[in-house]
């Protein structure tokens, strides 16, 4: 096994000097090189691949911006950084990061304007149908939970998914967007090339990395720092299994070869903690059509569980951590359409007792949730769940149906959500707390803003985010090593 | 903030030299001195506080011990290693460490035999009224779920919980017990003393620790090794917030002022990985008496959730991490009696419905779940959560009542299960899978056989088994080194 730091005093000769190195070209890797190089630092980015791109070239690429853009006030929405603060404190887990939490929402408009700077260009038009990825070219929808219980009451709902303006999965065209960028930038990028170890000197600062490129190890000095935007780790059967073992159950990982982990355990050789590694985004897509809430989701007891409206990624993570797994839509002739996702039908029937026998129910527990949830849905209520009245109406037209939402037949769409912690500056943190000097990462390399309590476009937002900030604070310790004179 | 490594280059002078060292003087820290003493290795232990014990003598003190121990059989129980591994695979979390629990399974008459010859008394009564900890001295008891739904199923049940023969809580017998063992075995004891670092050598390997004793820093060279029992995390608020924030919510933490995660820091910065480290033993003793089982727990929903006959560190978990820590036991005039842990009166009524509205559950909710729950009830079944036929009966005797077990204002019971990630051998290993050379660890700095998915006596039986081991790997590479002639 080799070992992933290395003494600075056996480097020896080093083969190239930066000033920053950025380890992985995705949306994360992006977002530092760029900012890095505004600030007037030389970067080098490599990448395994043999282009940049990453997972989110492959992603829907929605950004979880807000606070009050452009294109909410375009679309007619109202927003501001504090409603957008208390939403995700709501919603990203039992005790989110507060302080990045904070400068993630007061920042967000101007994260807004560094895209369309970049040239990502975003359609003025909200799409209305449903939370998460819209199939036009439209440029804002829900993504989240914010107009649903019991986020709505916490924070004033506001669209926050940006989604740049090409129909359909929209992260190609943000990654060549950002890349186009990156070449125009003047930063030197090394595909085929794979960070093998992190250099560190006497006192444990990183101050460069070994580089595998074209058959040979390459020692890089990198005078402010390495920034490691290396994916997660969804596709590294023995860290889910250590760290993540429920996400297991997941069919599709939602990741490229190379979400092995790579940079979190680089992170973990050089001093970094880590945090949340058991959460993951996972998704469970009932929707679209949006008309599909107006089912029921019951679990292996044939009990309602969760307002089917709430975003895709909170039903997913609810079925996977709370419910074994087991999970059915209860549909009855009225509200039955087509599912987009396709999915098996695990039971039919004349009569909900009928279907309640299909499905394995245990006798009369369906019939009583069926019973209940009816009675409350003739005045158009839900008080044990608070869906939204317009998804909210009497299952009593037969026959009825269920589309199978379990684990081991249905699609869940997870990648992972833990990883390195870092610092609002994403300076690279020690279990006692103190930076890494010199050690930076950002992306799905990083614990996310969420972990859990996902939204769509927070993976790309704080990875970009939190990337530039990174590239910054990088690039500060050279110029500020270079004003007081100190060796670069 | 001090580093919790130092290099031996700059240690200078050795104060003192041993073969092993042991950090903590708990349950695995007497264990693991008394077998590297027994292995013939010089052993220096050192204790934070004034004198041994740590939190295993504040507790319980059962033991999860089984295969067919004497005990089991002098109180006509049969039991295997295979049924023993069989419930420890299905109740210790989605993807529990195969490996440490095929040896702890196997090994485990031979150290019931262990605790019997260091003079810890055993009693051959079994208890039979609940799962947990008798307020008798009986001797054996059913510590977990083996014989409730799912787990009866799974593997044939046994009681594997071993209790020391002293009334109610036996860790202080326990405890005084091995400790006066390890005062006879000739280890050297430094109480009032503490860990600062350890000392590493140029390979990362360590070698020694540096003792903070007497107001000074002493340099210990450990030849063999260090072997860390410095307890968990559940007393360091920022560790619990990082890594376990949803065990905040529950409000007696069982611990000393040292479970702060020291151990588990020190190993850490010697390239140590955690697991597990979100999850903990979470207790929700809803019983004795016994009898309460008859009730049902509901959630804020009204709804049923798990077979309330399971062991009360299930109903604990699933509370906290499926229920949004809300769970209300209800009874009825004839189930009611009143519970050992004080609980508050949640609500009363002469009606299921007026109780309803009391809890301020949702109209019909309640009286659904009991409505259903007694359909069957009258017929002996549970066919929703499979409990025990023995604790169904209908709850149709007015008035209702239900007592309040949400973590807001109830006893939950919890210490953390995360910790360090160790082989079989008690080794402390690198995210690469790696043994740190010279550096072990056992009980709740470490990873817990159950994570999540506890049962009583676990804690024990896995600090003192795993304990005992690292005492004699650290042991056998002082002897090993010898007889090859190595400068030991």
């Amino acid at each position: 096994m080799l070992r992933l730091t290395r003494d600075a005093a056996q480097v020896g000769v080093w083969d190239l000097e930066t000033d920053v190195a950025v380890v992985g070209l995705g949306c994360a890797g992006a977002a530092a090189t760029l900012d890095a190089r505004r600030s007037g630092a030389e970067v080098l980015a490599i990448e395994r691949a043999s282009g940049g791109g990453g997972t989110s070239a492959n992603s829907g690429g929605v950004i979880y911006l807000g606070g009050g853009t452009p294109l909410q006030a375009e679309c007619g929405f109202e927003d501001s950084p504090e409603e957008m603060f208390k939403y995700l404190m709501a919603a990203c887990g039992p005790r989110p990061d507060e302080s990045k939490i904070r400068v993630y929402a007061e920042d967000s408009v101007e994260h807004y304007h560094w895209f369309v700077e970049h040239g990502v260009p975003f359609k003025p038009v909200f799409y209305p149908h449903y939370s998460g990825e819209p199939p036009t070219d439209d440029g804002l929808v829900f993504s989240g939970s914010e107009n649903a219980h019991p986020f709505h009451q916490m924070a004033r709902p506001a669209p926050r998914g940006h989604v740049p303006k090409v129909p359909g999965q929209a992260g190609g065209l943000l990654m060549k967007t950002l890349l186009d960028a990156v070449e125009r930038s003047g930063a030197t990028v090394w595909t085929d090339a794979r960070c093998e170890a992190l250099v560190t000197d006497e006192a444990g600062a990183v101050v460069g990395l070994v580089v595998r490129v074209d058959g040979e190890s390459r020692n890089v000095r990198a005078r402010g720092g390495v920034i490691l935007c290396a994916g997660g780790f969804v596709n590294n059967k023995d860290m889910l299994q250590r760290h993540a073992p429920l996400l297991m159950q997941c069919k599709y990982r939602v990741g490229t070869t190379f979400d092995d982990g790579s940079g979190i355990r680089l992170g973990m050789a050089a001093g970094g903690e880590t945090v949340n590694m058991s959460h993951g985004s996972i998704s469970l897509p009932i929707v679209p059509p949006k008309s599909l809430q107006k089912g029921i989701l019951v679990n292996g007891q044939g009990m309602r569980f969760i307002n089917e409206d709430a975003y895709y990624g909170r039903l997913g993570e609810h079925v996977v951590a709370r419910q074994d797994g087991c999970a059915y839509l209860v549909l009855d002739a009225a509200t039955f359409e087509r599912p987009d996702v396709e999915r098996d039908i695990a039971g039919v029937g004349e009569s909900v007792e009928e279907l309640e026998s299909e499905l394995g129910l245990p006798e009369g527990s369906l019939q009583a949730t069926v019973e209940l949830y009816n009675r409350h849905a003739e005045r158009g209520e839900d008080p044990l769940f608070h869906k939204s009245p317009e998804f909210v109406v009497p299952l009593s037209n037969p026959p009825y149906g269920a589309l199978d939402c379990t684990t081991a037949s249905s699609l869940y769409a997870v990648f992972t959500l833990g990883g390195l912690r870092t610092s609002a500056d994403g300076e690279v943190l020690t279990p006692a707390g103190e930076a890494v000097a010199g050690l930076y990462a950002a992306g799905r390399t990083t614990s996310g803003l969420a972990a859990p309590g996902y939204s769509s476009g927070l993976s790309i937002g704080d990875g970009t985010f939190f990337g530039r900030r990174a590239g910054r604070h990088a690039a500060a310790r050279v110029v500020d090593h270079s004003a007081k004179g100190v060796p670069g």
